[in-house]
């Protein structure tokens, strides 16, 4: 088990995710995981993950590509965000899947270049696949609950609690559950089922107070956390 | 006509296209942008073109996607280029081809947001659909040539002829040349054929001097440019 | 100009493109051409383009993939097709389209192996890069009106003449016109600006009687094209 | 445990696999199945899978694309392929790739079809994802050695052995092994590890007489399988 719980905030490409609303959020999770103690992984756009990350120490890229350093004109070596001082990697994201054998060679690039590889899967039985992988975080989201305000945890539990025991049969791993997750309480709930935490999207970006938005999910996990 | 001609220079995902050998190069790029008049633009990896935007003002990112702000995790708007502050961007590079109503979107958005558009084809036929988008410039480079150090401007000085006669019967715009150019002579030969510059990559990226090597292409070009 | 006006009938993936209807259509094709003296070309599935090419001549496939005969599991080589019967292909629809330099390749194989070569565009600019490659006819279909039933002939008419003027700066090649063709005004509208025919799909694919719809859209087009 | 085990046989885009060639493999087929009790599938491309299977009843067609009938041109819905007589299709392939959702939907609508679907990867940890979908057999290749003429029995015993224990985890599935296979002992060893058979293309379609192939092939495999 982890020590803490862990909020992923996938950033996507928002308008607020570029420009000072970005340093802002930077700053903002720095505060949420200071005095929380809820694990923050902000999820930044390619083009200014690098920035983000000389603010807070915790920022993972959205996606990566299955090349190392050459002639890969617009493509992003995992290689080339550990260069840059990022701290991680999202892959195989709903909105920007792969075949799972690019998803296998950027983890092992990752891997080697020392990112951390949080992978992204649409149902337990492709979390199954991607636990072979040599990946660190597992999150499992239903796409048709994404950026719906319905919450996975409520909605459809099954799919977290299947994630975990299709995940479990290869290999203890932390899972993440996301797809609607809107707030505190929807946090909470799939963290009771047994996930790690969470990722969450449009929750936090479309906000009128991110920070704020923050802070209740990371204080609701954080609390139930304490009692496992 | 273009007042200067153009070398643009293409990183890629070469390894010091990353870290601070990329921003010797930005550097690079502004001293000899202003020794020699040429117009020198830096089209940058996605995950370090703000920051380089930061040192050098001319640096295009080397793709974007055909999408606006939104929900496009792993994706970049043209909008967010603008927003973090880069120039323009290459798109449909032989290395990253895109559909060509995918050009046509992203090449709108640029627009729109304000960033200028250089974009590549293999073909004087690629390059005549090209030049019906809003773009700014066209480059034409013949795939089998790229890296290979044969010239396009000495081993197929009829694919730049023929983009310029392509794109001439459509509009007037600065078609560059690309593909192989090693040195001086081959960039000046690009320009005595019509082209209004040249794309490498390459011939600068794996120089043991890029800046000497951007110098002397740099150099070639205005020496014959002050004479036509 | 072509010898008589050009009916396309793309069955694409409707229940009736396969099984018995798919027979029928091809003997009613057959008819309409004998009768009405226009071509009629049945661009049919590709899992039954062979079967149909055995009941009526005139039937183009509607894809290739940019490979020649090897190892290349479920993908369709126009050789393959030249070898198995079938007279032509439709390439780079609306709804499934290819890169340029792909577009290029089928176009390059398919005329090697003797096919005819029907390329689509959803643009002047896009036909215009088309007229450089070697096929035979290009269709021009704005996507926004596909399956629409308001007809390009009458809500877009520039996009018809647009085409023909682009195409026509680079050579002499027939141009169809396509997207919400549902009757014979339609159709004969797109002939007399200056199409050489009409490509149809919903409008004959969706009648309760395709053959008397495939005779009113040749007809109309037949009746003008004499006069012209 | 199947009856029989299963000799599938690839035609890939072989030029053989096309015309009167293909023709006789399909009779050859017959033939085989006959006479040694293995299960005979004739995996078959897209244009002559319908023809194939007329006369031959274990016809599948090497492809089928995540789509119901409708507009979807140059597309083969799985409903197309069962409409018109084909038994069943092998998605994933390693030489087409798709992203693992469309293999789901693609095996849910073959399945809905009433089509057999055979689901291919390229290691233990895509065969256990694949498990979960619901497919009939999986075959496992590792990429590396497909036509390569070292035998996956031989040079990479623990890819079955993996792909076995990892799709049993999931549940009960036959598992054929495939890259590389060359002549009746490979195919022997395949049995031996635990595989219900074996998924070959060069090894039959290079030689100079498919039909002996098939014939060792066949043999080798059900010697063992009536000893175990």
């Amino acid at each position: 088990m982890l020590e803490a719980p862990v909020l992923a905030v996938n950033m996507k490409a928002y308008g607020n995710a570029f420009g000072s609303g970005a340093r802002d959020l930077a700053r903002a999770a720095s505060r949420i995981a200071s005095s929380t103690g809820v694990r923050v992984i902000l999820v930044a756009p390619l083009v200014n993950a690098v920035l983000l990350a000389s603010i807070y120490d915790d920022v993972y890229a959205q996606h990566a590509d299955p090349v190392g350093f050459g002639a890969h004109t617009g493509f992003t070596p995992p290689e080339a965000l550990a260069a840059e001082g990022v701290k991680g990697v999202l892959i195989n994201h709903s909105e920007h899947k792969m075949l799972y054998r690019d998803v296998e060679k950027v983890a092992e690039l990752a891997k080697k270049a020392g990112l951390e590889v949080l992978a992204c899967a649409d149902t337990p039985g492709e979390a199954a696949g991607l636990a072979y992988l040599p990946v660190d975080m597992i999150a499992v989201e239903p796409p048709e609950l994404i950026g719906t305000g319905i919450p996975v945890s409520k909605a459809k539990p099954e799919v977290i609690t299947g994630a975990l025991e299709a995940v479990g049969r290869v290999r203890s791993l932390p899972v993440l559950a996301g797809a609607g997750i809107t707030g505190g309480e929807d946090a909470a709930r799939a963290v009771e089922l047994g996930a790690s935490g969470v990722l969450v999207a449009s929750a936090v970006m479309k906000a009128s107070n991110p920070e704020a938005k923050m802070r209740e999910l990371a204080e609701a996990m954080v609390k139930l956390w304490r009692k496992m």
